[in-house]
C-alpha cells in the first residue's frame, strides 16, 4: 500500500461520507499537560470510522461483484457501516448476526436495510453462516479489517486530521482488530515525516502488546473488557503493518476506560462508546512522557447503548 | 434595549465566550421534516449560554462596584457561570447555595473560585443571605435572568446563529425565567424581517404559557419536571419582552423532553441537559406545522449528572 493507494481512496469514499471536525478542549489540555486535536469520527455516518472502510472496501468490487451483493459476519458497528454504505451505493448488504445480538443492533442493522440472517452465537456457525450466504447469493464476503482495502479506508480518519494539523507529533488510536490502529500508522509514514503512532489496549485483551513482544500473532483467553469495540484479535494482514509502524501500544485497565470516557462526556459534552475511550486513558496514564507536545487522538465512535452506561 | 446595544454586548463579551458551532443532523431533518440548525451553548464554556449574559452583566459594572465582587444565589448554570465570569475578569464571585445543592454543583462553583456560603434551603434564606453578603462586602447583586444586560448577553446565541444562518424562518428556545427566550426574541426583532421566535416550556411549570394567556405574570405551584433549568417563573423584566416578541409557546410533557434528549444523544452524539431537549420536543410535539421550513435551535447547555440520567 503506498501513499497514491490511501490518497485514490480518500477520494473516492469522499461522496460517501463526512469530513468530521476536530474538537480541541481547554479543560482536557489543562488536565493532560498536552495540546490534543480529538478526530470525532463518534460524528462520523453510522456513528464510527468504519464508515470508511466499508465504503472503501465496497467501492473496489466490480459491477459483477457489486451487483450480488455483501456479506459479513458481525454484530458491531462494522455491520451497520456495511449495511449503510451498501444502501448509500445502491447494493445489497448480507449481514450474519448471532442470535444473541442485542435488539438494538439488529434494529440499527434493519434501519439500514441490511438484510439479517441470525446463526447461533458461536464463531464457527458465524462462519459456516456466512460462507453459505455467499455460495447462495454469489455476495462477496468482507472482513471488518483484515483486509487491505478496509485498512485504507480507516486510515483516511488519520489522513484529513495530519491535512489540518501537519504538526501534530503523536497519533493515538485504539486497537481491537487493528483497521484503525493500521490504517493510521500508515496515513503518519506516508504523511508526515516526525509523527510517532502509539496504540491504546485494554489489559484484559492485549494481545497486540504482546504480539509485539513475541513478534507472532496472540490470542486473548477472555475478553472481559467494557471497550466490547476491541475484543477481537489482530489479523495476519493487520498486525505486520502495525509491527512496522506502530512504535508502542499502552495498555490501560477497566477503571481507566471509564474514567476518561467519563471526561470526555462531561468536559467536551459529547457522546463516545467505551472502546473510544482508549486512547484517551493511554495518554493520561503516561502523561508526563507526553507533556507540551502536539497530539492527535482518534476518537473511533459513539454508539453506546444508553440504557447501559458504565458510569 | 436596541439592536445597538446587542452589538455592543457581543463585541464586549467575545473575548470571554466561545462562538459556538451550528450542527445539522440529516437523521434528524428527517424525522422532523424541518430544516434544523442547532446552536450548540451546550459547547459554551462552562457548558451553558448563561456564560454569556454573566459576562456581560460583569463588564457592565463600574471598576469600583468591579473591585467588590458580585453576589448571587443559584443552585444552577448561572452559580457557575457567575464564578467563571468573574474569574477570568479578576474580580470576587460570592455564590449563596440551599445547603442542600448537590456537591457536584458546589465543586464546579469551587472548580471556577466560586465563594460559596451556604444557608437553608428556602427562597427567603437565599435572599437574606444575598443581602448580608451585599452589605457585607459591597458586592453588586446580580440577577440570573431578571436582569437587562443579562438578557442582552443571552440574545448573542441567536445572535450568532442569524448571522450565520439569515434565512432562518422559526427560532426555537426553552422558558424558564425567560432570559435566554427574551434575549433570543430580542435578536430576531432586531436582525431578522420574517423570523418567528417561539418558546418550548413544560406542562409541569408553565407559567409563561399562562402568563400569555393571562397577561399577567403567573406562579408555578410545583415544578415536578426533568428539566431542573426551567423551573423558576417569568420575572417582571423578562416577560414584557417575551409578551412584545414571542409568537408562542409550545408545551410538553415529561415523555417528551426525555425522548427528544435521547434523541439528541444518540443521534448527534452530543451531551444535553434537559431542559435542553425541550425545544426539539416542542417542534416534533407540533411538527405537521413547520414542514420544510428552516429552523433555528438553541441547545441551551450541557451540564447534567451522568449518575442519575433520565433514561
Amino acid at each position: 500500500m503506498t501513499a497514491q493507494d490511501l490518497t485514490d481512496c480518500h477520494k473516492k469514499i469522499k461522496p460517501y461520507i463526512h469530513k468530521t471536525p476536530v474538537l480541541t478542549s481547554r479543560l482536557l489540555n489543562q488536565i493532560s499537560g498536552a495540546e490534543l486535536y480529538f478526530k470525532c469520527e463518534n460524528f462520523q455516518r453510522m456513528g464510527a470510522f468504519k464508515m470508511r472502510g466499508a465504503t472503501h472496501a465496497i467501492l473496489q468490487l466490480s459491477d459483477e461483484q457489486k451487483s450480488k451483493g455483501v456479506v459479513t459476519h458481525s454484530s458491531g458497528n462494522f455491520a451497520q457501516a456495511l449495511s449503510l454504505a451498501a444502501q448509500s451505493l445502491g447494493i445489497k448488504a448480507y449481514i450474519v448476526m448471532p442470535s444473541n445480538a442485542p435488539q438494538v443492533k439488529k434494529d440499527a442493522v434493519a434501519a439500514y436495510d441490511g438484510q439479517i440472517t441470525e446463526c447461533p452465537p458461536t464463531h464457527k456457525d458465524r462462519e459456516e453462516t456466512a460462507k453459505k450466504i455467499q455460495q447462495e447469493k454469489g455476495a462477496t464476503f468482507l472482513h471488518p479489517y483484515n483486509d487491505s482495502q478496509v485498512i485504507l479506508g480507516q486510515g483516511t480518519a488519520a489522513l484529513e486530521l495530519l491535512e489540518d494539523y501537519p504538526n501534530i507529533e503523536y497519533l493515538f488510536a485504539p486497537v481491537g482488530g487493528g483497521g484503525l490502529i493500521a490504517g493510521t500508522a500508515l496515513a503518519a509514514s506516508f504523511f508526515s515525516s516526525n509523527c510517532t503512532v502509539i496504540g491504546g489496549e485494554p489489559f484484559e485483551v492485549d494481545d497486540a502488546y504482546r504480539a509485539l513482544q513475541s513478534g507472532r500473532l496472540e490470542i486473548n483467553e477472555t475478553t472481559n473488557t467494557v471497550a466490547d469495540g476491541l475484543k477481537m484479535p489482530l489479523g495476519d494482514i493487520t498486525f505486520p503493518i502495525i509491527k512496522k509502524h506502530v512504535s508502542e501500544i499502552i495498555r490501560v485497565d477497566e477503571k481507566e476506560i471509564i474514567s476518561a470516557m467519563q471526561l470526555i462526556w462531561e468536559r467536551m459534552k459529547i457522546v463516545i462508546e467505551p472502546s473510544c475511550a482508549v486512547p484517551l486513558a493511554a495518554l493520561l496514564r503516561e502523561k508526563e512522557r507526553f507533556k507540551r507536545k502536539k497530539i492527535g487522538l482518534i476518537l473511533s465512535g459513539g454508539n453506546v447503548d444508553l440504557g447501559n452506561l458504565p458510569f
